[in-house]
Order: structure tokens, then C-alpha cells, then sequence
């Protein structure tokens, strides 16, 4: 199917993507759902309200787009989420049945450069795991050493806690150096700024219909309940961590900001990059039991711009499919005890580290603890991150002649 | 300040009290917003559409009390909060200024035993912390003996941890035995029900206005950013959480339900009960520095009616002044970082435990893990809860010749 619009070669948003996302033109404040579109914007909201978009088995009152956010949408289901992916195809085929050559196209058409992006859901609830078997072993490599690094559970569970939803920012804005709470070696803790300010790269999905509590989603049903993927960057204060986490977890350490990128990629979008995951020894129970093409092989990319530098270098390179557990896994361990997911709630994969050095996920793991200092143009070295740096993230899937983007998670370091 | 309703000695409503809920009458769907004066609720969802309310300062169209939740009064801050009470004790007053004799009355005022509460607020971020050191020491006690009972950072700041907001349910909703992972000893991982389901006898605060990303709340100005206060049952499935918390901390052991009280006692309302709290030695970094009477005086209880048992029989006696950490400490740590706090959230103390057994808040502390088995009548022996056990939690603070109360907290277990 081809776009009437043009597409460039490398463009994160080509027909075969379609990601939503929550978008406000100019200065005006109102919220509309569009879909990104090569460099424009397809306003699902304005469609919606002109009587346009039309989606098989909804009545006109049944409105999915009118409540500035991807909520109702996403609780609607995936057969609506692929009516409202083929409505949308058909729009922007290049032919006499959508809207090439419409007067309507005018209105519903923007550039992305003239819009601004918000968060794609309000995320009632925000989840992170901790699923790249290389991540939880370079940490725990580093703190208990290389025969105890991975703890007891971590092969038989995805390991996850449950983070902030409020600090969850989308790209763009910036991140203010937290303050907190550190614990000098040897001496009483202080209040300072984080020292040891850090990424984590990862990727993060959106829940759909979800379960009443006490109803498990099971995992032959979990690829219904999920409805699309992001990037995230779980920006991470070390110091203030490493103090404050025995026994209960991390919390200030990360809960002073989240980023995600603005454009949410459907399941249906990823499916042609469907990919076998690493194989789980030991088998785990059958509540987690996952077959087939479990992972998504989409390549994950860190680029940082040092303060004063002009621009980005790339600091990291990765994959999603280096993740041990998977999407599905995470679901349905989350909602075994019966716990209820809401459409918009936010799951994360936890840092994702691949084997190799360029591929782990963190500054903590890419530096090695600050031993292994990175180097960028014109000498600047960094260990953690320094006021004024910026981070993005960026993923793509690879398909033969196109691309499947995430567009990116972006974000500047404020001074404390 | 008398009432014009007849206002049982023992009633945990009194004129002085005036705590805010949420209600739905018999079978409507429509949600208000009341207050408790008795055995009654006063509309004033009602009162406000009828302009009878008339906040000092607020024009006819900024309603407060429209949206099926305490969300919009909470975000309105203290002095809108004060005027309210003012205004709601001048119309319950037995003077002809207030709604004595008139024929509003009767739509306003209505039977308790004839509505069904909510939900007090829409709930965006949860947060459990664990202010209490005979709690800590207790649970430290037991897992890493006597001498390295409290970790080094407990002193220090008050550890707190993210929560289920999506699984917090109003006192009387049922909570269902959670299945999960469990570990036996010397042996692979089963699913199981969890044969460890214990209770967590505690209080939180909704957040009022709350603060902007980057932007702490100085403890100081906490208070004004501190709505008012329930009882909180956090339900823990002990051999879930075991298995899976280390490292980042509780998750499918305690986000099957979290119970609320539906009451919510304002501040204001709390005044009276002000005392000290313990010393803190070592002495609290300066943003946590807490001076005057940082505690409430309030009388918690646990009652447990083993399942075909007519009558509850009380298995715990504290107060919510053992804590240590006070809730001003709390949401001046939380937000010390630059963590936002909305209004609605809700911070939880963590179990109270006080120094005698009586006072242990968990049955896990109680029984001491099980060793010391609670006995009720009819021989019944308990341990952690059985099916069809019921468990309510309650509070009150004792005037002089009244009592402020937060009514109850209750629950019973359906089997997994």
C-alpha cells in the first residue's frame, strides 16, 4: 500500500507504521490523537468529530477520540485498534478513496515541526521490570560479585516494582538534577545534588482493555491487552539509590523523572519483526510459559550531547530482543495475584544490556562504574552526566525497503 | 457548636469531626460528594447545585464538589478546605442560620445504612512508606536477628516504596486469596495460593494541592499540602513477597488490594489530637526537620472474625502516635527530589507497630511468624487469615466529651 504523501527512505513513520500519539497545534491548547505520518501529523480527533473516520461496529456517540488522550482508544480493544489501523491506511492510500486531493486533507493533515507532543495516555499506574538477564548481572556483578550476581528468583520471574506515574514526562521536556539524600563512605549522609546522575535505556508498553482485580490475563490472552510500544529512560540518580533502596526498592533515586517518546508503535505495527527470544533454562512455571516468536527485534540506540557540544554521539547500540523476559511474561506475572491493569497503565522492560560492552544500557554498566569514562569531540570525557547534557533514544525495526520508527525519548539535564 | 441531629456519646461523627467521603444512594450510579454527621451523610454535591453551599471566595462556577470524587476539593488547599467546615458546621448547627427545620433538609441529609461509599479520590500515585521502628525492628529482628535489626539508612530518612494505585479498594469490597510464586525450601518454585495472607494495620494521607516537577514541598509548608487522613489495610501475602522482593522491593505480595477507610478526616479536624512524637536521634538532615507536636493521637485497632464466627474479637491495640517518621517527614522526603505529588495521591505509614505485642500491627509481628498462634472463641486458632475470615481496622481520637473517628477499614477473604 502506498502513502500519497511522500516518505523518505529513512523515515521513522511510513504507512506501515501508523504509531498514535497525543499532539497541539501552535499555541492552542487543546488536545487532539493523530497518527504521525512521514513529517506530518493525521488528526484522529478532528476526523472523528467531522463524521470521517467511520469505524465498523461503533456507533457515531461511541467517540474514541474527543478526551485528549489515547485512553479510550485504548481500552476499546484490538479488534478496534485494527479497524481504526486499516480506516486509517485507507486514508492515506494513494488512491481516489481517501483523502488525497480532499479539501479535508487541508485540516486534518499538520506538520509534525508545528506541533507539540504530550504524553499518549494518562498512565494510572506505572510498572518497571527488570528483564535483561545482561543488565541484572552486570549490577549485580558489580555490588556482590560474579558468582552471586543474578539473585535466586530472577530466572524463575520477571523481577518488577512499581515506579511513579506522576514524574512521567514525554520527550522534550527537560530533567532537573535531583536532590537527595547520599551516604558518604564513612561519614554521616548529606543533602546534596546526584553525583552520579544516569540513563536507562529501555522500552515500555501501554496496557489496553486490562482485567478487573482478582481476574489474571492470562498469558495466551496478553498480546490483546497490549497496546503498543514506546522508548523510555529511566533516568536514575546512583547516590541517592544506593542509600536509600534496603530493602524496599528504589524510589527518589528514580522517581524525580521518566521519559517516553511521544508516538505509541501498535503490536500490529512490530508483528512482521517478531523474533525468537533466548531460551529459559529453567523452564519456567506454566503461568509464564511463552511460546513462539517472543521477542521484537527492534535496535535501540543511546546518543549523548555533552554539554556545549554541538553534536550528538552515539553511546550505546542495542536490541529489545536481547530482553529475557518477555512482553507477555510481564503481563500476565503482573495480574497472576490478581491485580488489575487499566487501559493507559505503563510497563517497562528494565534496562536493556546486550552482551557486548556498546550495548549496555546504562552509563553505570557502559562506564563500569565510572572506571571506564566515555570519550566525546573535543576531549570531554563523562562518567555520569554533567548539567546541560542532553540524551536520546531512539529505536527502529528494519523492514526490507522501509522502517518501523520510534521516533525519539529525548531530554537535557537541568542544574539541581 | 451543637448539632441539630442527635449525636450518639460514641458516634465517630460529631459535629467535630466532619470527615469527606464519597456515596451513591441505593441503586443510583451517581456519586457525591458527603460528609458524615452521625448516622447521616450531608450532600453537598446537592447543597453546591442548589447554591446553598456558598464558599467564602469561590464564584458559582468553580464547583468543588461535581466530579464523583474528593479530587477537585483536595487540589482547592487549606483555606478553601476551612471555609467548607466552617460553612458545613454552620448548617448542621442547632440555630436557625443552618438547615434545622427546613425543607432542604430531607434532600440533603440521608441515612448512612442507606448509601454505599467509594472510593474517596481518584488515586494517581500510591505510596507505602515505613515509619515505624518498632515495625522495622521487629521485621529486621526476625530476618537478620536482634543486632542488625533496623538497616543503616532507617534512621535517616523515612523508606518508602511505590505502590498498587490501580488495586486500592473501599472498605466492605471483598479481597481474593492471591495466587503467585511461592518457594518452598529446598525446592523449585510452585504457583500457589499464598497460605501466608496477613494484614498491615496502618494510615495515610490524600495529598491536597500537591507540587509542580522540580519543585519540593518544604516541610514547612507541608501541612497545607496534606488534605487529611484514613486507615489503611495493606494486605501482604508473606510467602509471595519472600520469594520475590529482593531486590527492588515488594510488588505481586501486596498489589492484589490495598483497603481504605471512606471517611476522610481533615486535618483541621485532627488538631486537637497533636502530640509529640519520639525523639529522633540521630538528629533528621535539615529538610526533614519536623519541631512541635508532629504527631496524631489516635487510637488504631484490629478486630478479626475468623470465618463462622458470629462476633470480632480484637487482635491488635495501638496508636498512630508510635510512629516515628511523621507524615510532614514523609511528604517533604518524597518530594525532596523534585517528585511531584497531585492531589489525591495517597502516602500510607507503613504497619504501626507500637512496643508491647498487643500493639504489633501485622499478624506477621503478632503471631511471631507464626510461632505464637492467635486464639478466638471456639477454639479457633489463627496464624495468617483463613477463607472467610473478615478483618476491620479502626481509629479514633478521644475528646473530652466526644470522639473523632475514621469508622472502619474492613475486609474479608474470598478463597483464591
Amino acid at each position: 500500500m502506498n502513502c500519497f504523501l511522500p516518505i523518505a527512505k529513512e523515515s521513522h513513520f511510513p504507512i506501515q507504521n501508523l504509531p498514535f500519539g497525543v499532539f497541539s497545534r501552535g499555541n492552542d491548547k487543546q488536545r487532539h490523537v493523530g497518527v504521525a505520518i512521514s513529517d506530518m501529523v493525521l488528526d484522529l480527533t478532528l476526523l472523528e468529530r467531522h463524521g470521517v473516520l467511520g469505524i465498523t461496529g461503533r456507533t457515531a456517540d461511541e467517540m474514541l477520540f474527543q478526551q485528549s488522550s489515547l485512553n479510550p482508544f485504548m481500552a476499546a480493544g484490538r479488534p478496534t485498534w485494527q479497524s481504526v489501523r486499516q480506516r486509517v491506511t485507507n486514508l492515506l492510500a494513494d488512491d481516489e478513496h481517501g483523502l488525497r486531493d480532499k479539501p479535508i486533507a487541508e485540516q486534518v493533515l499538520v506538520k509534525q515541526s508545528g506541533v507539540s507532543m504530550h504524553l499518549p495516555a494518562e498512565i494510572g499506574d506505572y510498572t518497571d521490570f527488570y528483564s535483561s538477564r545482561e543488565h541484572a548481572t552486570n549490577i549485580g556483578t558489580m555490588f556482590r560479585g560474579k558468582e552471586n550476581a543474578l539473585m535466586p528468583n530472577w530466572l524463575h520471574l520477571p523481577v518488577g516494582y512499581h515506579g511513579r506515574s506522576s514524574s512521567i514526562i514525554v520527550s522534550g521536556t527537560p530533567v532537573r538534577r535531583p536532590v537527595g539524600q547520599v551516604k558518604p563512605d564513612d561519614a554521616d549522609p548529606v543533602v546534596s545534588p546526584s553525583r552520579l546522575l544516569d540513563i536507562e535505556l529501555e522500552m515500555g508498553f501501554f496496557v489496553g482493555p486490562g482485567n478487573r482485580l482478582g481476574e489474571p490475563i492470562g498469558i495466551e490472552a496478553a498480546d490483546d491487552h497490549i497496546f503498543g510500544m514506546v522508548l523510555v529512560n529511566d533516568w536514575s540518580a546512583r547516590d541517592i539509590q544506593k542509600w536509600e533502596y534496603v530493602p524496599l526498592g528504589p524510589f527518589l533515586g528514580k522517581n524525580f523523572a521518566t521519559t517516553v517518546s511521544p508516538w505509541v508503535v501498535t503490536l500490529d505495527a512490530l508483528a512482521p519483526f517478531r523474533v525468537d527470544g533466548p531460551s529459559q533454562d529453567p523452564t519456567p512455571v506454566d503461568y509464564l510459559h511463552s511460546p513462539g516468536l517472543r521477542m521484537y527485534d527492534i535496535e535501540l540506540g543511546v546518543d549523548l550531547r555533552p554539554a556545549g557540544n554541538a553534536h550528538y554521539e552515539t553511546i550505546i547500540q542495542s536490541n529489545s530482543r536481547h530482553l529475557y523476559w518477555d512482553i507477555r511474561q510481564q503481563l500476565a506475572h503482573h495480574t497472576v495475584n490478581g491485580c488489575n491493569a487499566r487501559p493507559g497503565d505503563l510497563m517497562a522492560s528494565g534496562t536493556i544490556s546486550g552482551p557486548e560492552p556498546i550495548s549496555f544500557g546504562s552509563l553505570l554498566e557502559r562506564t563500569w562504574r565510572g572506571t571506564q569514562p566515555l570519550q566525546f569531540t573535543g576531549g570531554i570525557e563523562r562518567k555520569f552526566l554533567a548539567d546541560g547534557d542532553s540524551v536520546r533514544l531512539t529505536g527502529i525495526a528494519r523492514g526490507d525497503d522501509y522502517l518501523v520508527g520510534f521516533g525519539e525519548a529525548e531530554g537535557t539535564i537541568l542544574p539541581a
